[in-house]
């Protein structure tokens, strides 16, 4: 039910991806009749492998999530991760309130030994492929050994997304040891003794798209501003670049050729909308899509999710979890 | 000295400001015989209002700021800042090392009375105009007390730079009263107490680029983070679309025809070369122009030192701080 479009996405998407994977279940949690409605409108839909599940309430996505934890028992986004606690499905995909989400999700499947705080990490487009950066929202006060777990937690993910033996760094003011915080400082210095981490030090933010590194960690307060603003930066100069196009006629037939390029460029590099952003650490596989996403994101979140299933994401980072922390 | 390309760029860009603005004199501090050099390059300039004053030390972009601050008595940055605390010149301005530029203004020229920390501020383009940002990577652990202390001084510092009544915003995770850090909702609660200020709430990352504020606070991490990430993602930008534009035959003509809308694009939005850098707190005026500034920045960081002159800055931040502060 989430999202800026709701189940007018989500639903052809969900139908899509069936089509997509022949082994693939779904089963949409929801208000079953508009549900039903937006299924008909696709003929030939295997209806053995897509389940409507009802749900009474939705929660908003301006709704605070202490209200959503308390006030709706019956909601969309509780039920489906009841579904996953029940072991009913594999893996909970959402486009809705992220606080809520991971309010809900803590609440419902429980953080796994040894995590104080789960995690957001989403795939960040560099000029070299990706970057997985975290956290992106979650934890806006972060303490060293908050850090040091979503380091840890992040390149054991980044591992199950197909990255061989991927470069962990620190988001920083600078690549010295002597900058930063002392969150940031101390953070590094657990690292340097993590076994079996591929920890290469500090890394700014412009070499976050420079490809300088596979994982990020940063606390939620600056991940979150780092995604948005990088969000409304290319927003701009798509806007900007439409704009100078179309400033003179000579530039006008430049523009309409060079318009579907720019949109292309703008679609590569949507950093929130790249793919869904997993959540780290809990007793199970939660991925968020963005809000703004369209069909094709939906589809990108729902891709992630299949990686994670495959490779037992929670698992695999229970067991690294069990060695190096327990 | 400073900055990527030191005096071949300063130089030169210094004369062109001295054929720009008539009254203006300039004394240029460094290694006298390199600076006489490169002047001897342009015929015609004004000698009488070009001075060359030795220095025999220059800090290196990478050194330490501790090393610079105790190690080199002869550095140009620090006889400039003393030409400045000597009433010889009206205000500094420098391309050189941030952090050492940062901590010998504050030695040398001592803070503001009421200033705990002077804060560094920089103009951002956004979809409306501009928006002042700060602070820039001088304070990496700040607490509530500073954040409206870099609001109070940004908003005096916009006004000087011709924002009528601006819209001062805390940089936020969300636009609720509930969202953020401990520091920034307690900075909030003091500048909703503020007499004559235009406090207009929390403003998100993508919000900076909408033009949602006219100043935009965080942290030294934060802002430093989003300006370092920008700059990175709107080079990744740029190299995508050239990139893009070359892969076939059809989009290179395209790509020739587009390509220079695309630079003037890049120029337009690279943002930490948008302006100089003004440092806000100090008894007197220190701007810091971009390391990688060519000579268009340059002059650009000369002209903002100007408008700062002409509105005696220090003195209206004092005055303002005065009334709220002390």
């Amino acid at each position: 039910m989430g999202g800026d479009f709701g189940p007018h996405c989500i639903v052809p998407a969900s139908i899509a991806c069936l089509a997509e994977y022949p082994s693939l279940h779904l089963v949409l949690v929801g208000q079953a009749p508009l549900i039903e409605d937006l299924i008909a409108q696709s003929p030939g839909v295997d209806r053995a492998r897509l389940h409507v599940e009802h749900a009474g309430e939705v929660i908003a996505m301006g709704e605070p999530p202490a209200q959503a934890l308390r006030g709706k028992p019956d909601s969309s986004m509780r039920i489906a991760l009841e579904l996953l606690r029940d072991g009913r499905v594999q893996a909970c995909v959402s486009a809705g309130n992220t606080g809520a989400l991971m309010a809900l999700s803590r609440y419902v499947l429980k953080t796994l030994p040894g995590v104080d705080r789960p995690a957001m990490m989403a795939a960040i487009p560099t000029q070299s492929g990706c970057c997985q950066l975290l956290d992106l929202g979650a934890n806006v006060d972060c303490s060293a050994e908050h850090l040091y777990q979503f380091a840890l937690m992040g390149s054991v993910a980044a591992e199950v997304l197909g990255v061989v033996s991927p470069r962990v760094a620190l988001l920083n003011v600078g690549s010295e040891d002597n900058k930063g915080n002392q969150q940031v400082k101390l953070a590094a210095s657990l690292l340097q003794q993590a076994v079996g981490l591929n920890y290469i030090g500090f890394v700014e933010g412009d070499g976050l798209y420079r490809g300088a590194a596979d994982v990020l960690v940063c606390d939620g307060f600056v991940g979150n501003v780092l995604l948005k603003s990088s969000e409304g930066l290319a927003a701009m100069i798509s806007a900007r670049a439409e704009s100078l196009f179309k400033e003179s006629l000579a530039s006008r037939v430049v523009g309409s050729l060079a318009l579907p390029f720019l949109r292309r460029l703008r679609a590569d590099l949507a950093p929130a909308q790249y793919n869904g952003a997993s959540f780290l650490g809990l007793q199970g596989i939660v991925v968020k899509s963005h809000g703004a996403a369209g069909q094709e994101g939906f589809k990108s979140a729902i891709r992630r999710t299949l990686t994670e299933i495959h490779e037992d994401l929670p698992q695999r980072l229970h067991g690294r979890l069990e060695d190096l922390l327990l």
